[in-house]
């Protein structure tokens, strides 16, 4: 066999895979912030351009590579047509109207491969950065602390996850997204909008 | 070598062996309620009288048979004598100062291997039972919605001890009992006094 380095064809099946391999192990290595789409590029062996052109953003990259199905800026999108004293139900509905849907077995997946794995950054990023951001721009949040609250509404959302999800506990497992957000959403609206203790 | 069934020592290290082999296998199959101390001794052919001489009850049973370092009964019993008003902040005390102490490191591999697991029922038998008797008691928690209360506390300290202890996240990560009781204590208080919605 010959080997035809450089002759991968921009947007064959091996350059995206390449690309997000790349991808995947400088997010894990490096964080959101600490990679480049040039890093992630270069690592794949293709340009830049070539990057931005079948991914687009570097947030649209990172989901991609951990195979993220939705935008969490697209499914917290609502937050910005709502009156701000219902933000918090707001949120408690769309992301577990999002999990119940077609995306639960992946969702459950992932979430599993990420809290397994000791080395594993993705879920760091994925809170700090991806839904710190949807959630700084949608829901208008002080900036001095805004990522106290994103933390905060993410220990709340995240451990109703997990006790839905992965643990099947019930009655969390069984509750309607009604009854979640009527026992959730203040919680979360106090940690979107309360003063800070 | 010549077998000798029936030969095993009372107390010996493979009759204790045996014993906790037994009751993790049960507690996994059949959950707390299903699992009575009499079909425990019988899987680990010995008599049931010897079970609770060597392990007490069943909850303490369960816990020595999943490797918990500390009764939740005696964890939460603080409860009984503060101000019912102070409820909240006290379970969140009590839960991350113990696992801030000498069982972190236990603490995380528990729990990594139990998310892992998409068998394991221990957790659900955890929180359900363990955690939920320990609450109901201590906390005096209306006995129709008990089950809710505590799934509802469940939810929220067990996001804190996911984004605190597994995922790394900041500031949850970094913050100090006082902050995080400040800040989920509220929380957790509402769950367990408030009216249902």
């Amino acid at each position: 066999m010959t080997g035809r380095r450089g002759g991968r064809r921009p947007g064959s099946p091996d350059t995206r895979g390449a690309v997000l391999a790349s991808a995947r192990t400088l997010f894990a290595e490096r964080g959101f912030t600490g990679t480049s789409v040039c890093a992630v590029a270069e690592g794949a062996g293709v340009d830049a351009a070539l990057v931005h052109h079948y991914f687009g953003t570097k947030r649209e990259l990172f989901l991609a590579a951990v195979a993220i199905p939705l935008d969490p800026a697209v499914v917290l999108g609502a937050l910005h047509s709502v009156p701000r004293a219902q933000l918090g139900e707001t949120v408690v509905r769309a992301v577990i109207g999002f999990w119940d849907g077609d995306h639960r077995e992946a969702g459950i997946a992932l979430l599993r491969a990420q809290l397994t794995d000791p080395e594993s950054t993705i879920l760091r990023t994925f809170i700090g950065d991806i839904i710190a951001g949807a959630l700084g721009a949608n829901a208008d949040l002080d900036p001095d602390t805004a990522a106290t609250r994103t933390a905060l509404v993410a220990s709340q959302i995240g451990g109703i996850l997990l006790l839905r999800y992965i643990v099947g506990l019930d009655p969390i497992a069984s509750m309607s997204v009604d009854e979640l957000a009527a026992h959730i959403g203040p919680t979360v609206q106090r940690y979107l909008t309360d003063p800070m203790p």
